[in-house]
């Protein structure tokens, strides 16, 4: 049988999702632990979108296939007694043979979280990421629509990136503020159907450049246009970057989060 | 002259605030940073509040003597690059010789933030406390009533309190509940004149016992009375403690947090 897992964790301790040599990822203990609580030597995983070195997992989503007959409570259960207090698994639901948590996601969603103080993060630090000027909000919004819709996004795109094709379908950007004056939060929301590798960190590399004025919003879309990776912004740091999870067709039965956007004022997610 | 200092951190990675011989505090970071920017062997600092282990710093309040002149920018820049990642001067001001940061600190305020889950802390694991169970709000600050005022808190008091008396005066508990279904997070404000040695996390554990249905609302009291540490509920953990600061009357010039209650909701500091 195909089990689905969400799994949420802390990217800080971790050099990523997948599977390394080093076994310092989270890809790694899930499989480990999920091995100690089924007395296998260990089960194999595929997951929702893999996650970098210090990116943080909402609701990560993993699927596995397995003989062993257990209740859903006590796949969550069960592996969370063997992983490190920074990873839990949320929930755990059998799926048909159909599903595939990667190729049935029909979207994924991600959050960065941004501090804006003249003083670097300490209590997040790790969690946030930092923009020590102020920020112009209708700026980056105007600088955003440049990007929404289907886009070759390789002037966004790392080098190591294994994606078939560069374009996607960047479907919401969505930039919040919270609080007022010189030190406050910013919330970036983004949704598509596919993102590169490091596709949102230079993203918020470019929006944090037209941000803090040193380029106009229409400059995003000539970096956009140029389809070089030359052209964009510097790759922006993982600290404030959080997987929100895969969106599903409602058919597979699997739990979905809160929607963020006009909701993020009364969200108590990351971080 | 005598230099104010507003202080942030982490405590996850430290033995709580006041210097150890294991030089792994909070305490001990900061005058060595302070030192090292000043180029002093170190300079010695008093605190606001002293934290246990792993308790979080929001907004500590330190001062200290010194003879070197710095613009208060530089007080606040300087040592932050000499400080941890997760410790970092918010600002800093010179004060009259006659202030103290902890004699003149009128009350103190502290923030407890929980994780009601039926899945144990990952992602904000460190930074809250936890109850696996559905918490009754009506219940706890029924309860809440009973601790408001002056008392003597010899049952929320650990036994290695060096507090002169057990009797404070307790101003302000207010309990918020930020989300709803079975996954939502609770804020626990306290302000008093001053708080004994693990009064906190004390009243914590009678609050949850009292909100997970162990206990009525008036066991509180009854503790409360009988003035012996051995009538309370266990120290709940100090994951989720976060100190908001000290307050001072306002000719001291010094900045003053955002006060939270009723603007919780809107609130987007710890964690």
């Amino acid at each position: 049988m195909r089990i689905a897992l969400g799994v949420r964790y802390n990217g800080q301790a971790y050099d990523g999702w997948q599977s390394q040599p080093s076994g310092r990822t989270v890809q790694d203990r899930l499989e480990l632990a999920l091995g100690r609580f089924t007395a296998q030597p260990r089960i194999g995983t595929l997951c929702a979108g893999r996650t970098d070195a210090g990116v943080h997992g909402w609701m990560q989503v993993v699927h596995f296939d397995t003989d062993i007959a257990r209740a859903p409570f006590s796949w969550m259960r069960g592996p969370n007694r063997f992983l490190p207090d920074d990873i839990a698994v949320q929930w755990a639901q059998e799926v048909p043979p159909e599903f595939h948590c990667r190729a049935s996601a029909r979207a994924r969603r991600y959050l960065y979280v941004l501090s804006q103080s003249p003083v670097r993060p300490s209590l997040d630090s790790g969690r946030v990421g930092w923009s020590m000027h102020e920020l112009d909000g209708a700026a980056m919004r105007a600088a955003a629509l440049h990007l929404l819709g289907t886009h070759d996004f390789s002037s966004f795109r790392a080098s190591a990136c294994q994606a078939r094709s560069p374009v996607k379908d960047l479907r919401r950007i969505e930039i919040t503020r919270l609080g007022d004056g010189p030190r406050c939060r910013w919330h970036f929301e983004f949704e598509a159907d596919a993102f590169l590798h490091h596709m949102i960190r230079n993203l918020m590399g470019c929006l944090i450049r037209v941000g803090q004025g040193h380029a106009p919003p229409d400059w995003v879309r000539e970096v956009r246009d140029a389809r070089s990776r030359e052209r964009a912004a510097p790759t922006f740091s993982g600290d404030g970057l959080y997987f929100l999870g895969p969106l599903y067709e409602p058919h597979w039965g699997l739990p979905q989060e809160v929607t963020l956007g006009s909701a993020a004022a009364s969200y108590h997610g990351p971080p």
